[in-house]
């Protein structure tokens, strides 16, 4: 099934209906001294607490939940070596069919255990664009399983949406929201329901310096590939697509860029003082607010803690 | 202010009204993961997101808050190096009077640091019990503030029985409520809030094997010293108190002990899963699943997560 319909406040809702039995609804957080510190009142939507420890679980249970049955039956494959293919096979387990996970040769064993752990079937390639493309080819075409785009699919994008959805319906009269931005699908996601449902929220997105193809790519008017960037953020190495493109380049307010530095440091900050384990791409939108990259002084802004998978044996301040 | 009672089911209600405008309701989390690997309902009392990070606030606040004016108005002054040094900072503060805080003089700064940003007034002693209440005592002599014991004390007790006071009016009919107990104020409180608000719950109680002095005590009848203790869990190496004792003994349906190992293992793995940080202290309740310590299987039970404050720079894994 293709959608080729950028999803309207109706679509939102119905992804929202539709996932909702299979989701948790993620608490949103406050800290009274981080307010103090930064003479704002901020709003963490842990997204950290959702299932398989993303937000990514949402756009992939839409995706899957969103097939009829003789579209699905035989499963779904995506590529991906992060939380998208913890997603993607979870939903597939949570809906009865068999989901293909193309990962690198290279790939950490904690993160295919865990892709095992949600019941994916894992198929290793050798670690290269063009071998995850061409082996995952190859696995559509002998299993007839559907592939899903981590992001690149107005399916996940709306399932996505859902996390800024619940958000705004929790709290009210948010100046601004702030969501990190990757491939784009949770950043074109918390524009579209920004849009929707709380108009006058501007959307602000953090990524990595060094890896600032969205600033690039909103500056130049066209998408600017990621070139192998070297940032602790891996989740936010990827380069946009052409679904999200054009949502963000609409409805965007800003993207702001923030150095490794501040990532670990806002990493760090929030396991201190909140108590709760955010991963290096969640941090950005902290890291924003330490390196003051937007006026947020006296605002109600809503942040989005993207996810918390973090290999506890490798932390960054050690 | 003398207290000679024990707290009953009035002195616990009234602790919990006094202390709410000034405290967290901690959340209670739940982990289908963790549901299935044990076969059993789990509902774990978060106090680790209580002010000052652990669930030492409340009876300082408690303790604080009680005191009349004239009683109080020279401050409040007590010997720690773990969380209460920084819950009676706090709740002096909020009280608006001073809080001195003898704490060794080889106390790790990061301790040192949070007791001042709570605005607590530092007393360095050498480091041994003797130096510790001589130096107390000299300060309660030159400031005529108000000594207040970490737990053997009424009002410190009334106050840590307001956590599992909340976490029954949340979670009704639980089978277990599980603490750990170090000495005794979180214990003893969690055992009264039970036995007046929910009679049917047993409360198992968790220690460390090697600082296993409660386990003693209940089975000697008497109170046996902890005697230089060597466990990770630093915030369970105190001994019992005459207040803490007697309602142990006389409610607790079981003491278990935990090895080092399942600890660290149990820290760990709730931070992997449930993505948030909690103190080794903390971590004795979930090891005694671990271990299978108790007969947990198709029961609901509450967990009592005492804290959340680690030094992450020293994790024990590493």
């Amino acid at each position: 099934m293709i959608n080729t319909q950028i999803p309207d406040a109706a679509a939102i809702i119905s992804a929202y209906d539709l996932i909702k039995p299979y989701i948790n609804r993620t608490p949103v957080l406050t800290c009274s001294m981080f307010n103090r510190m930064f003479d704002c009142e901020l709003f963490f939507k842990c997204e950290s607490f959702q299932k398989v420890g993303a937000f990514k679980y949402r756009g992939a249970t839409n995706a899957v939940f969103s097939m009829p049955d003789n579209e699905i039956k035989n499963g779904v494959a995506t590529h991906s070596s992060g939380n998208f293919a913890q997603a993607l096979s979870l939903a597939a387990k949570m809906r009865g069919v068999k989901a293909y996970i193309v990962m690198p040769s290279n790939s950490p064993k904690v993160k295919s255990n865990a892709v095992r752990d949600y019941g994916g079937e894992i198929i290793f390639c050798t670690p290269t664009l063009q071998a995850r493309e061409t082996t995952l080819a190859e696995v559509v075409e002998k299993t007839n399983a559907v592939f899903v785009h981590p992001y690149n699919d107005y399916k996940i994008i709306a399932g996505q949406a859902t996390a800024c959805y619940e958000l705004i319906n929790e709290i009210n009269k948010l100046d601004i929201i702030s969501a990190p931005v990757g491939g784009g699908g949770l950043l074109s996601g918390t524009l579209l329901s920004a849009h929707y449902f709380s108009s006058a929220t501007k959307v602000i997105a953090c990524e990595p310096e060094l890896a600032n193809d969205a600033w690039q790519s909103l500056k130049a008017g066209k998408i600017i590939p990621s070139v192998n960037p070297n940032t602790i953020a891996d989740g936010l190495k990827t380069s946009l697509g052409d679904k999200t493109f054009p949502i963000i380049k609409e409805y965007v307010a800003e993207i702001v860029t923030v150095s490794e530095k501040a990532i670990v440091e806002a990493m760090k900050l929030v396991w201190e003082r909140m108590k709760i384990i955010i991963e290096p791409s969640a941090a950005v939108t902290f890291a924003a607010l330490l390196e003051n990259k937007y006026d947020h002084k006296g605002k109600r802004i809503g942040i989005i803690f993207s996810g918390g998978n973090v290999d506890l044996e490798k932390l960054p301040w050690m």
